[in-house]
């Protein structure tokens, strides 16, 4: 075995921060390790001999990544998120099909060597004492275990109450990385019908309900046209996740559901609606054609200026361009459009929030204004869930979370050189451009909007695709994706994907 | 994409086999394709032109063996099982601690080329009129999708009563290979409260259940006793199965636990119980002793001439060899002894069964003894649900069943050919040894009570570990799970496991 041990020095010394009545014994007999020259810096009133300590809520594109970055020999880290998995999303259509595992698309927070995690949500922020309350999350509903015989059931081994109270961690600086949940504007009928796609825990829901439709329709007690609609799958939203997901479905089902359920052959349909007229609206109209044309020739149909008005757990209802309502049967609803910040955001007090999106006002340097218009110089706020107070609003892409997370990290890290923050200068957004999968080993590759150096070119199709996986390869996190993903690549190649469903 | 096409003319002469009222119209306008010289072998009042149609119950190492290996141009196959995959059971302890993927311990029936598979239960049989009749399974309880915020919800796209209408399946041979569950003896509370494994479901429950139980300890309000309680994985059976899990949870809890929960170090522990004075009673004495000693240097409490008398949900009872009773605390309670033959088989009427085991009695061509003591031509039973009516009782192993299932391919084939299929001689058993992982690269190999050719070797180490590996892989079925395998040793090796639970 490689010596791959954690930083035993760090994660001692955080047992400092989380409130730990009953192991206090523990924590004051070590020896805080590590010199730590700027432990104190943010708290410019008392000076004592630790580690600065980072509070991290949430482990998307923001906070995993800013957690990854930030230099744990300067600093203690905590993550609070529900989630103990980073959701790679450029790869989550790729796990509903079989294509790629579930796991090549997350990476635990518990890899990252030095950083203390807390399964929990947080709850509220106490902005005064530098503290946040949080909410165990070890028992909540997505962690249920399911038995054969029964509903899901979740043996409470101690008494539920000890194990759900609250706790607080005491921050120094706090990072509000809480991210957007799937939005359904108040269709009625969508949040209890449809799947979504933004979760490594979606992902695997629609696999089983897909492999599930494809098992119900070959059952011989019902008709040609009930097994139509069993496999009329429809995806809401037009924009990357929805096409790329589309494309896998496609593929899915032109490369593996024909040969390996022949008698379903030809009755499977996918079905593309957006309120815009088309597809990928924020692409370059050439590639968007492209896109159109390339779905049109492999049977997937769009419908644009589509609004989709209410959703039962086998139909759709929704109003077509020329103001007729329609009702169509479904197999599979997808809903890939909308985002809300989450609840925590929404009940979070003390702080300027857009009156649209509720998302937090931050100002140019990402530091969260507080309900006075004045910037808080200890909590930030980054990715989908900050907006910024100049009115310029940043697209909810996993680029502008990144973005913001290496900001983050640099600013720390100017800190822990005995720096002013700010000195860096304002937060700016470079457009790097988009990529999106378009199924069959084809990709659209658009840097003509793009802000940063390089060629402003626009590229579709084999190429492009080359270019989509070759990235996103190169962005996996860890050294265990980068050989599993190939991997799985290939052997979908040669061997067709996996369509065992348990 | 490489030419990996069903062979659509069996494909499609199978859609006669099932019942399939609705779409008759598709069935008759097919011709029947490929020659059948000895189609109608078994029914030998009618000749009719197709296929002899076997059809399979249970998907588990008999029946998946034998529909992979009978000769589809001569047979027309149909495999009925709840579950749509076959579980490779010797990785199954692998796969809850991650050292493998899960899909590394199944093949999809749906893979095997030219087998028509139905997801449903057999019901009964009519041995009259050679007819199944299987209910639908595609909507049943392990197959539910679970939602973040409900509890596992299941939406029936059709109407419920039409999806669940059983159905008929003719048969012109019947092979049923429906195995045997895990059973708790009647142990109030097991069935309820303890994890199995013999299935890859089971796999992931305790995957998620041990990884919960992580996350638990690592809350903050809870004491050291409360978290060696949670930490307490408990193991009843001290067989090949209840061993390798008790190693490989002891392997991951020293090499990842330690690594990634550093605070949980030195609170886990591992008790394994049997009513056996001893581990492993099927092994020599010289192995065993290797085992208990290797277990006792690792920390793994192997308590022998324990029976367990009940079992609540975080607690068991159990008599010690002295006779007293003692109740324990536990995170986790595995379940690896006693089988039972499953409700299928035991509400079958019309053949023998054995008075204990309620196995189907088999003459020793593995004919199925009917209730007047005859043997049906056509009618066959093969894996841990039969037993052969001289007395003589097999072990109920993967390797028996495999050799039952290549002994009725070979009977198939014999019959293709034109030949009595008794001509080949009763079925007869060969011991060729039994292997175990006991954890750190270490394993037994025992050979010596083999009744095939070769040394009567017993071997323990990390030659004898070597050995496991290399013939396991080599028995992995698909050239998929060929290069998965092995791979994801080397990511263990390399990075450690990965604990996302979701």
């Amino acid at each position: 075995m490689l010596p791959l041990t954690t930083t035993r020095a760090s994660a001692t010394s955080l047992r400092h921060l989380v409130a730990h009545p009953l192991r206090r014994h523990a924590s004051t007999s070590t020896s805080t390790p590590a010199t730590a020259p700027l432990a104190s810096f943010m708290s410019s009133t008392t000076v004592i001999e630790r580690k600065g300590r980072i509070v991290i809520l949430g482990s998307g594109w923001a906070g995993y990544n800013l957690a990854r970055k930030i230099d744990k020999s300067f600093y203690d880290v905590t993550v609070v998120s529900p989630n103990s998995y980073f959701s790679f999303t450029p790869f989550l259509a790729s796990t509903t099909t079989g294509t790629l595992e579930f796991r090549c698309a997350t990476e635990p927070v518990r890899s990252i060597e030095g950083v203390e995690y807390a399964q929990a949500r947080a709850e509220s922020v106490d902005f005064a004492n530098k503290t946040v309350t949080v909410a165990p999350a070890s028992l909540s509903d997505h962690t249920k275990v399911q038995r054969d015989k029964s509903d899901a059931t979740d043996v409470a081994l101690l008494p539920e109450q000890k194990l759900s109270k609250n706790y607080d961690i005491p921050y120094d600086a706090l990072v509000i990385a809480t991210g957007c949940r799937s939005a359904s504007f108040g269709t009625p009928g969508v949040a209890e019908h449809a799947m979504f796609l933004k979760d490594v825990r979606d992902a695997r829901r629609i696999r089983l309900r897909l492999l599930q439709c494809l098992e119900l329709a070959s059952e011989p007690n019902i008709t040609d046209d009930e097994r139509r609609a069993l496999l009329s799958f429809r995806v809401v939203g037009g924009g990357p996740t929805g096409v790329e997901f589309a494309a896998e479905l496609c593929d899915f089902i032109t490369e593996d559901v024909d040969r390996l359920y022949p008698r379903l052959r030809g009755l499977a349909s996918i079905t593309l609606y957006d309120v815009a007229p088309g597809i990928l609206m924020s692409f370059d109209g050439e590639l968007r054609h492209y896109a159109e044309k390339k779905f049109a020739r492999d049977g997937v149909t769009v419908r644009g200026n589509s609004h989709i008005l209410a959703a039962g757990p086998d139909w759709i209802e929704l109003k077509k361009a020329d103001g007729t309502v329609e009702r169509v049967q479904y197999g599979m609803l997808v809903w890939s459009t909308g985002l809300s910040v989450n609840p925590f955001v929404n009940s979070l007090k003390g702080v300027s929030k857009d009156p649209h999106t509720h998302s937090i006002h931050v100002d140019p340097y990402l530091r969260v204004i507080d309900d006075q218009g004045k910037p808080m110089p200890h909590v930030f706020a980054v990715g989908d869930n900050s907006t910024p107070d100049s009115g310029q609003r940043l697209p909810a892409t996993a680029q502008v979370a990144s973005q913001m997370a290496h900001y983050m990290h640099k600013k720390f890290k100017r800190l822990s050189m005995g720096k002013a923050p700010e000195s860096i200068g304002p937060f700016s957004w470079k457009n790097k451009g988009s990529m999106v999968f378009v199924g069959k080993e084809q990709a659209l590759v658009d840097r003509s909007g793009s802000t940063v150096e390089g060629p402003k070119s626009k590229l579709s199709g084999f190429a492009a695709w080359f270019i989509w996986r070759s990235y996103y390869m190169t962005l996996s996190m860890s050294w265990r994706n980068q050989i599993l993903v190939p991997m799985y690549w290939t052997l979908a190649y040669f061997f067709g994907r996996d369509v065992t469903r348990f």
